[in-house]
């Protein structure tokens, strides 16, 4: 898998050059030389007979970004300024802020939203505690959730370093769904704690959406706020994932013509987003699933076997299967990997069922090469921008407390989150459906509406 | 003090009459007499013959705005449809919202907003941690902290019902310093549970305001963050009244043309806000004060003294006195009270030494009617918007915290607080300085910008 240069590693290179000549195609020859994609030029006249240029060009990292600035300073007559990251410029001064809804232009605008005013308000919460969820901002928020020991890939770097992402996390729930989320970034890793906080602060917050907590804490601390809060508690790595997952796999079994309660699934992976996926694929009508993970099949009769994995000897591989990975994907229907790059080989896929669905989903690097797992497998899917159907979380956890906060629903049920799997697969119409096309956009217009809409009503239902 | 109809308590009540004749007049006319004030008029035609007007007018209290109804349905003609209350409607959904920084229209958006590229950033700050400053919202981000313990002058109503409050302070604190606040109502009153909190949620923000705290477990909680935290902690009950009250001494004894060093203060109310007070006033050089609370003067030979009350005995009323409030304000050239309303008359203040300066400041009812008070006092201000020379927080805190972020400090001094102080009264020019104006205008525009700067600049000084 050769990395191609991405946006993600964007530099823009502000340089002088004398004006006239060749100079603009030297520079964007040397970049494209150079392995970069040029993706914007800005020329500006910098006194007499110079120019001014700021180059902007995808890099495949930090040190091919190095190479492309070396190859620019080589150019005849360069001179190079400043190198900036588009990146970490777009982070400067963090990506959200907080604005008022209400106009504070004179006194009494003040006195309406502030004192004296807004006592009465708080009166009336007092008397009718449901009228927080009409008369504050509760009826819309979320809070972003983590203590940093799970932070996408990078492991267990803290609560600041892990703020980037929660704010972009808050970022995404405005754009796809209106809703205000803000980040919540704990200083403690203690399950008790973390679950004490979390209820403490809960009740300005609408819904809380725990993020990059790592297992098996996870469980519990989701398990046990659930039943201590009356507000929806969503953890994305698991539940939002297990959503998009399940949807994914019902359009992968309608390209191939087969129905979830008769094939085998063979899934790497018991961790987090492994036991989820699970659960909810049991819950859609799986009959068939063996769970492998680095120690090979998860069955009753192993001696290791915690809590977690417990529950999914108990409920899964009924032939007791007790090999390897490779051994179980043989003559399955689908494997879903959210585990570890590199454990799968395209013979090992090449083992498997008449049409296949291929699920490799460890980032950035998969369980096995998409490229070789398509020679064998009718459909494939990874967690990558770069191959078609991509499992991004992004397309459920928006429309998700999207509808749980319109139902002012106090929890998230398995029904909730298989509504918002049918309605996310139903997005994708019979006629756009197709080995490449199994889950929509995320910028799908419908994506959000459609999932808000679903889990709404399940939410309205259950009650 | 006869009540005043009031914005706060706006009511717009919409109905219909026949077009035409005295319609008009006789509508306005009838909230006059029932001693209301219209302040907005909309018409529109209703179908044949008929107008649809939308009466918006100032009523004293929620059984005035009834009384005003009533007179306007007995108008001939009159159909009322519907009555609204202006700042309940202001309140629907809540005040404040997120709002995303970053445009986020493509997957290249995306990706460097969100995954892939978010994670060198993440890296980044691990590896250098103060760079959480400079690339996260923590730059410019306040918790709001409150346990609904003390909300304004309604007691003890809890975290949920005290949200529109903190909603209302995150507004003032864009509105005037630019800052990203976010309200925290934390459901717990123990204050090993609130200190331990409050350290947990700490790294996504750059400073805490903490809110509405009942006396005197506030000061242990503010004491004890202060101490664990790497950012500053303001409690704005305590040092945002100290600032503006200690500002408008300062201007009011420019206009007596006394010294701070030299005059006599009794005050009345030892709790938090007067504590605050209190300490700044000996910080900036008062050397002869007596605090009274509802026992009488504070002494050393008092047998209920607590931690708080001690430290008070200790540090004031060098001579003894161990009389009641009465005693201590006569021949007193200030009196300050952040206490009871009405434990004062004219007469009492009529005892003060000449040029005195009295600032009653229990809201909603002063400690004496104001307008007995300037009967004998050379400078009157309180905490009502109704009066001349209004002592507001809002004064105060938005700029203080300005100034804080900008510095980046990690912590906040009583030098920090008297430099804030300071800036404010010089905000009031020799030209303007009278009786009737020794704090500016919450909407003029220096305010903000010359607290900011001076509390910057002594936070900068302090490293």
């Amino acid at each position: 898998m050769a990395t191609v240069p991405s946006v993600s590693y964007s530099i823009t290179v502000r340089l002088e050059v004398a004006a006239g000549g060749k100079a603009v195609s030297q520079l964007t020859g040397a970049v494209e030389q150079a392995g970069g994609i040029v993706t914007a030029l800005d020329l500006t006249p910098a006194g007499h007979d110079r120019l001014r240029i700021d180059v902007t060009c995808a890099t495949r990292d930090t040190e091919h970004a190095q190479e492309i600035v070396d190859a620019l300073e080589q150019v005849d007559g360069v001179t190079i300024h400043k190198v900036s990251d588009r990146t970490f410029l777009m982070h400067l001064g963090g990506k959200i802020e907080m604005q008022s809804k209400v106009p504070l232009r004179n006194r009494d605008e003040l006195s309406m939203a502030y004192t004296p005013g807004v006592a009465r308000v708080c009166l009336a919460i007092a008397r009718n505690p449901d009228d927080v969820r009409r008369l504050t901002v509760k009826r819309n928020s979320v809070a972003v959730v983590t203590d940093g020991s799970a932070v996408l890939g990078l492991g267990n770097i803290g609560p600041e370093a892990a703020l980037p992402v929660m704010e972009g996390k808050a970022a995404l729930f405005k754009r796809f769904a209106g809703i205000d989320a803000w980040p919540i970034c704990l200083d403690t890793q203690d399950t008790d704690e973390l679950v004490r906080t979390v209820q403490i602060l809960a009740p300005a917050f609408g819904g809380i959406n725990l993020e990059d907590i790592s297992a098996p804490r996870c469980f519990e601390v989701e398990r046990r706020l659930r039943d201590l809060l009356d507000i929806p508690v969503f953890h994305d790595d698991q539940h939002g994932t297990a959503i998009v997952v399940l949807s994914a796999l019902m359009n992968a079994l309608r390209v191939v013509g087969k129905d979830l309660a008769d094939v085998r699934v063979a899934m790497a992976g018991a961790g987090a987003a492994g036991t989820a996926v699970l659960k909810l694929l049991l819950h859609a009508g799986a009959k068939n699933v063996v769970v492998c993970d680095y120690r090979g099949a998860v069955h009753t009769g192993r001696d290791d076997l915690d809590e977690s994995l417990r529950w999914i000897a108990d409920n899964t591989n009924h032939e007791g299967y007790s090999g390897d990975l490779r051994g179980a994907v043989r003559g399955a229907d689908v494997f879903i990997g959210v585990s570890a790059p590199g454990i799968l080989t395209g013979e090992d896929i090449a083992t498997m069922n008449e049409g296949s669905v291929v699920f490799a989903l460890a980032n950035p690097d998969p369980e096995v090469d998409p490229a070789e797992a398509r020679e064998h497998a009718a459909v494939v899917a990874t967690g990558r921008s770069d191959y078609p159907n991509q499992i991004n979380n992004v397309l459920a956890f928006p429309g998700v407390f999207r509808g749980l906060l319109d139902a002012q629903s106090r929890t998230v049920t398995q029904d909730m989150l298989l509504a918002a799997a049918r309605a996310l697969a139903e997005v994708v119409t019979d006629k756009e459906l197709g080995p490449n096309y199994i889950v929509p956009s995320v910028f799908h217009a419908d994506v959000s509406h459609a999932v808000a809409a679903a889990v709404q009503k399940a939410a309205t239902t259950a009650r």
